[in-house]
């Protein structure tokens, strides 16, 4: 939705998060008139659908999404934020910016909040079938990134299993399992379990995207779901539970907050050299801001940095392996 | 735990469900006086403790449940019910047992609850690594169970992935996919994703025994987690808030009870020749009772004549593809 961005980017722009709006200036223009607010446009006429494939935009370099992903690898932007096509974002990314060396895949990462802070799973949709060398380099930027964020030295990583027991997974995650055992500089946790999610028995949380999208899905549906069955429960009961429940609104509402993804706004795709951003499509302005302020401090991090120096301390041997 | 597996098969029994313990006779005598009640029991010393590999079984005929699952076979008992090791009990289940016809690879199934009813999701643990026509057969027994206990003639079976497009998810669910379009006898839904199982798009969602075993955990471990913030939110709440709390607690009860496992007690280990129903470890009396009831409702519904029913009407090329 151009009226989100423009009004979250206007939002950003007033916290000095210089903004640049990539798109149809004709649509931009008028969004940005309402605010009465001037922010520099970077003019396509091409935009990526949901209709559409995200193949597409290797024939499409002049869509706006092309156009972000240029602007970055020409050092005109920092970051490319993008609250629409999720795979395009992603085949822009990879096509513009390129791998970071020693990088197989690229993967999204998802902040889950969790009973004690947060988790940093990844991958959440970037590479449904994957192998143990992909999750060992998603242990290493997971990790990476869950120091700049969590300010943790040390994060925890955990393997996403169905049992403690190094032998209990499939096949993916037994040999990923031994391949994380001997990886040199992340803390590795050993297996967690879908109950571990929210808990954070881990900071970090490796898995294959398939696994790890449907995940991000049934985390952020179900507790949708629970607090609209509890509302249900709430305005259907007596009228000794309707003064209860409006009197507990406030606590609900804190603790539904905690679970709300536009919090976070946007998700990186790390292991692209460049920085770059997946929203929701549905996000709101909120969710726009929090996405620019995430991308604002993933570059003062130096994420970029500091997932290339660790990829380079993976023994070469593993790197390929 | 021996106290709750005794005190839930007295309870059957007072409901009329004729129950056989097996176990050690000296340790279960005892349990049996507490209560001032007399149950058959099989005798066996020998117990397959968590500690123990699944594969134990194969070496220790004795044990109670190799015996619980040849007294299956002999007829003498119509279901085997195991609060113990899962792993055992699907080995001592298949090695007793064996597999009805047409099925590669039986599955375990797990009653979710949702926001109109239930999703019958399987696998949730009994096969790691799965093919698409694991898959296929999973999709026939589940739609088996759901006319059998959600009374739906024609319930939809989704396949769980990450997309809701055809083209979207990994090798196993395009494939699968392409072959549930083609199964007969299954009314295909198409894909689903995370975000469905509680809002219960379909009534049967299948997929490999890893994603359902994550998926199984994370859902019980969310829900927990969540009642857990919640709670901690209203007591640690001004006085306002505690006493709103107080008000709303038998609504809140209510819904913590929809999504408490022990509501359902076990769950169905399917695609073996006979009656096999696995339970939690840590369940107590209530759920056994559970477990013995849905035991019951089994045989009463004659599930395993019908899944080889319908397994039988699977095209042949199709069940060994």
């Amino acid at each position: 939705m151009p009226q989100a961005s423009v009004a979250g980017a206007v939002l950003a722009a007033k916290e000095g998060i210089p903004v640049i709006l990539v798109g149809d200036a004709e649509v931009l223009k008028p969004e940005l008139a309402k605010h009465q607010f001037e922010l520099p446009i970077h003019h396509s006429s091409d935009v990526i659908t949901m209709d559409d494939h995200a193949g597409d935009v290797r024939k499409r370099k002049g869509s706006s999404i092309m156009q972000a992903m240029q602007l970055v690898k020409d050092s005109q932007a920092a970051a490319a934020v993008s609250m629409g096509h999720s795979g395009a974002t992603m085949a822009a990314a990879l096509l513009v910016l390129g791998r970071i060396k020693g990088v197989d895949r690229p993967a999204i990462l998802a902040t889950i909040p969790s009973r004690a802070g947060f988790v940093a799973l990844l991958d959440v949709g970037a590479n449904a079938d994957c192998r143990a060398a992909y999750l060992q380099q998603f242990a290493v930027m997971g990790t990476v990134y869950a120091r700049a964020f969590f300010g943790k030295m040390q994060p925890t990583v955990g393997l996403m299993s169905i049992g403690e027991e190094e032998h209990k997974g499939n096949e993916l995650t037994k040999e990923a399992h031994e391949l994380l055992n001997k990886t040199p500089n992340i803390n590795f946790f050993g297996n967690v379990e879908g109950r571990d999610l929210l808990k954070g028995s881990s900071d970090v949380m490796v898995t294959d995207g398939f696994t790890g999208n449907v995940i991000l899905k049934l985390a952020e549906g179900e507790a949708k779901e629970l607090f609209g069955w509890i509302r249900a429960a709430l305005v259907g009961g007596s009228w000794l539970t309707k003064i209860g429940a409006a009197l507990v609104k406030p606590a609900l509402r804190s603790v539904a907050a905690k679970l709300d993804p536009s919090e976070y706004g946007a998700q990186p795709l790390l292991g692209v050299k460049g920085y770059a951003f997946i929203g929701h499509g549905s996000s709101d302005a909120k969710a726009v801001l929090s996405a620019l302020r995430t991308a604002r401090r993933s570059v003062e991090a130096q994420l970029l940095e500091k997932i290339a120096a660790g990829m380079a301390e993976l023994p070469k041997a593993m790197v390929t392996g």
